[in-house]
């Protein structure tokens, strides 16, 4: 299988924008077929593959082609649904973030993927970005040190009204935005999960949701997200033992402060710090993190081997998920007893413990 | 009184580096005498003003000179002592922060300079930096609308060691360090008090503290600070109801993120934001608030007007700190009680929540 | 014409990391054929796109498939010997810069595709760049008003002997680097170029390129570059009639000083300006220009419109070169007659001035 | 002489808000006089400092007080006429930029300065700047090699009109402002003045003055400064032949890119750079360098040796102001006898070549 067979689905302005280029670059992989519910998105692809075939449904593409693996961008319920469908087919099977709108859900299609023994991919995409993979590879040097805190903040102006059919603006927020952070919450984290506790205040329509988890090496991650803030932009920190604190800023600047640092010419003095900023010319979807998604998960298709962004690598993420919206839920609880205790005027929207180690 | 007659306490660094230079270029305001008990150190005044008597006690120097002020650079322990001799003699009193150990000393001192009808001020510096004053000005404008969130992150990395004879090593740097960042939390987030969560990791003798505080106007704001860090650095963030972000780097920059910006010659467009600098030149002890501090506390002198920093304004700052430092401590207890159940490697020191309004 | 055949001449790093992966995505555009004088990498084609055909020669490609355009990413001499081949077929050509080796050659090159009526096309990416776009359209806003000086630091690090079996590594450079940068000169310069004068110096085998060039316009423009530098970084400065100064660092950032600017929440304010950067997650080959330049020639060969980058748009550029490199021999002269004289101390290679407009 | 006795002279906003403050936390210097034509103003020194003397002239001042040097901050005219007054009766002259109009006077004052034996001191407050101290020390080092060039913008919008008199709007801004920025030419060029060539663009009444300056170190400085821009920064790059480039950003920050550079945790690696900025607190005059200047003259003062920003060491700087100026006189002569024959049309002040060394 050095070279793999790939049905596309969903061919929309994710597909087209990201993940299609990315494909269209890897070596050692071919499209063979697309396949969108509108017929006339489907035959798009002919813009950039001609002599392909296209179809309106899974099933169907499936049942025509010889296919190693699927890659879809489409709403989580097709997600799921498409996701169990290939995979009982034997077909490796590769998703646009979110996978499936619950917990339960992804507990369901991680066991199935280890029935099928298929490869799963979700697209996240921060994960693999050139400057986090940087990031990654100095939390394991021994000069480093430890992570003791990550601070994540991922400001966002959307969405304002629930996705998907869905019932809670919040969990669509979480599931289409914040998944990423809280992925490189429990990245960065290290071993489990062991505490959430979260608090979401409302204005309006829109959210602001902070969060702090706690993992069993002993670092903790706080979240500040939402879609209160004027447009996306993505911060991240880390604290390590040895007193190194690294900034990202929007998956462009890597900032690192450390006790002491200096240049050649001045050697190592007060406030000096590295910074590192990728190339005027630097091109393409390497350093957001769509072509190394994709490689790697292909990666894992030939290897046989355990892809770092599969189904099963979200759960704790999802568990972060659940815990967030099941205490917004007891707050909501909580705020409706108290206003009839006459206390209408706490305008937070509290605190919710969840102790995930209990 | 238009001059202001003023004796000095206290002629270490913060002193000589800060404070008397603020005083030697303040217009009406004459240093008298002052004071150290080093009296070797007390006579470096000479270096700055010739002539003036130099004593090695307060109440020598309260019997000395006919004072209308003093301000004091020296231990808390000290400057409450002296606070009291000095508010009990009419003198009104300046003192860096911190003014005392505790909410309770704090309580007592505002309530003689109550009795004692003097003014009180605390050197909360940050606060009247002008590029804090910048942001205070902004969150009152109607486009700003209502501040929802504050995230305050103040880098230290120290003291790690408890400092003038406390017993403890997290109070030291709340009171040495935090507290400036506390007090803002304070300041931008209006409205009484209504709930202080926190957390104190500890790796070796550095701490990370951890603190989401709720007011009562609606506002929360969040605190990552710590002596885990390579050197000191401040950084803070405010969320409106308009979805404006702005952002103050280190009391130089300011960042504002806004829906809508642009310049003249792009018209409005996505990503633009608005940026301030100081000058280049911009010199003095005006941006760092050294200077706005002591201006206004005179000037609350000359008009019998209630100075902004008085002892009463830091009440709710020392009930943050009070509650973090009970917190940390309940944590304890129960990690020595968890530990008797076997799970010695929680590694965190936990959560401690304290509800103030209750 | 609305499919364009296209054949690839060279499949070295730039087609494969910058070239080859934007017209994988670009609609309407097939590529049929490709070519290179080493059969194996000929062949590395077939991982991105199967069952082309691949030769060894750019004339057995012409004489084998029925080309609409050729894209070539080759040295210079091949770039003009291959593109004279093409045009001749009636065959339109986009090269990577350069060209070719001399102002000589480019105007033979313009004037036989005069004669072929066909489409070419240069490289140059820089001009294509999303924020180079973003500050041309700028500059035509009657808002920012007329141009007058551009300033462009262009630093890099190679070549240090001459590339394309040259003998010039001045020229070498020129060709290579400053290429683009002089370009951008006479694309904000506007009008047409009045005067040239440049300066080089030389430590080792590195270089100090140094230029200053007129326009028709009145605009001016400064040139610093060379080899001395550490790694490649691109920096310009706009100042216009409006007294607005416009910064655009490496391709990233775009900064914007205007003399009265702020935001909705402070009003207009002194030192306060309008940054733009890309979004966090921005990928692909737009900012960086690949897409454009290609996406644009490609749209003149339909519509048999001219392309802005063709051959002919590169003369003023070529022209400036040609003056930076007779200078710089004019004062090799100089100083050896000098040095007859004695003055074997002065350091400088001296200055070179060139009047076009004679 | 170990305390010093001052007397000041014009008690205007430049002495009120940057020297006078640096003097009064000075140690070992007393201010016994002030001095100013408008007599209110002279007294305004009260609110600083009780019980001195004022006068309303220098020579009155000269006669009252026994002084050891006096400060001033007046117009050239009075720098110079005043100076001149001073120094015959032995008083040490400290005077704000600029110490008089042409290369002429400055010479004339030079040699005066040398005949009575005195100190003499300008107030280039940029040479003694703390990030430039910094600049200076690094440039001395083994690692960072030899200066090759120095890249000066000064961006300002004013003086529009000719300032205290003089008939050249041109010769007041080189005077006002871009004297420090040709000073630090001078000051890291080092060497003597070799060449300077120089170019003024008009637009309405704003400038653009571009100058090249050569010296017999080898290092060449380019300046872009003028009027048109629409407000005070600064900006400084070094490059050396380590390939080092070092950035200078308003006073505030610096950055240096050094062909290999990294953190303890990452190592060395591609586009790493070192980057220094001051404290959050950094407080006073030092970073602005009005400090500096005063302490060192006084140093000089005690310990009679020379000043580094003494008359004398501005008489390079002043023999690139007249250059400027000259050459752009002659460009408007020849631009007249050009217009003779015709070409009105070329828009430029054109260039004028004065070489220093003939």
């Amino acid at each position: 299988m050095s070279l793999i067979k790939v049905g596309l689905v969903g061919i929309g302005a994710q597909m087209q924008e990201n993940l299609l280029p990315s494909l269209l670059q890897m070596p050692d992989i071919r499209i063979v077929a697309a396949c969108d519910s509108d017929p006339a998105r489907a035959k798009q692809i002919h813009r950039f593959i001609s002599d392909i075939p296209t179809m309106d449904s899974v099933p169907a593409m499936l049942d025509a082609a010889c296919l190693d693996a699927i890659v879809m961008a489409c709403p989580p319920q097709v997600h799921r649904e498409m996701s169990i469908r290939a995979m009982q087919r034997g077909v490796s099977v590769f998703v646009e973030k979110p996978p499936c709108a619950t917990l339960d859900e992804l507990q369901e299609l991680v066991e199935l993927a280890r029935q099928c023994g298929v490869r799963t991919g979700v697209g996240m995409n921060f994960k693999f970005a050139r400057p986090v993979r940087q990031l990654r590879e100095m939390t394991t040097s021994e000069e480093f040190g430890r992570t003791l805190h990550i601070q994540l903040n991922h400001y966002a102006n959307k969405p304002r009204t629930p996705l998907w059919g869905l019932d809670s603006t919040l969990r669509s927020f979480l599931l289409a935005q914040a998944i990423h952070t809280i992925d490189l919450a429990v990245t960065f984290g290290q071993g489990d999960l062991v505490d959430v506790q979260s608090r979401v205040q409302r204005h309006g329509d829109a959210l602001i949701v902070k969060g702090e988890f706690t993992f069993s090496s002993g670092a903790t991650a706080s979240l500040l997200s939402g879609t209160t803030f004027p447009y996306f932009e993505f911060q991240m920190k880390l604290v390590s033992s040895s007193s190194t604190m690294v900034e990202l800023d929007n998956l462009w600047n890597i900032t690192v402060h450390e006790p002491e640092h200096g240049t050649r010419a001045t050697g190592a003095a007060k406030r000096w710090r590295g910074a590192w900023q990728p190339g005027p010319l630097d091109s393409g979807y390497e350093r957001s993190g769509y072509f190394g998604e994709l490689y790697e998960f292909f990666d894992a298709c030939r290897t046989r081997t355990r892809f770092e962004a599969d189904f099963e690598s979200l759960l704790p993420t999802y568990r972060i998920i659940e815990a967030i919206c099941r205490a917004d839920c007891a707050t909501d609880a909580d705020l409706d007893a108290t206003a009839i205790r006459g206390m209408h005027a706490l305008p937070s929207k509290g605190a919710g413990l969840e102790r995930l180690s209990a």
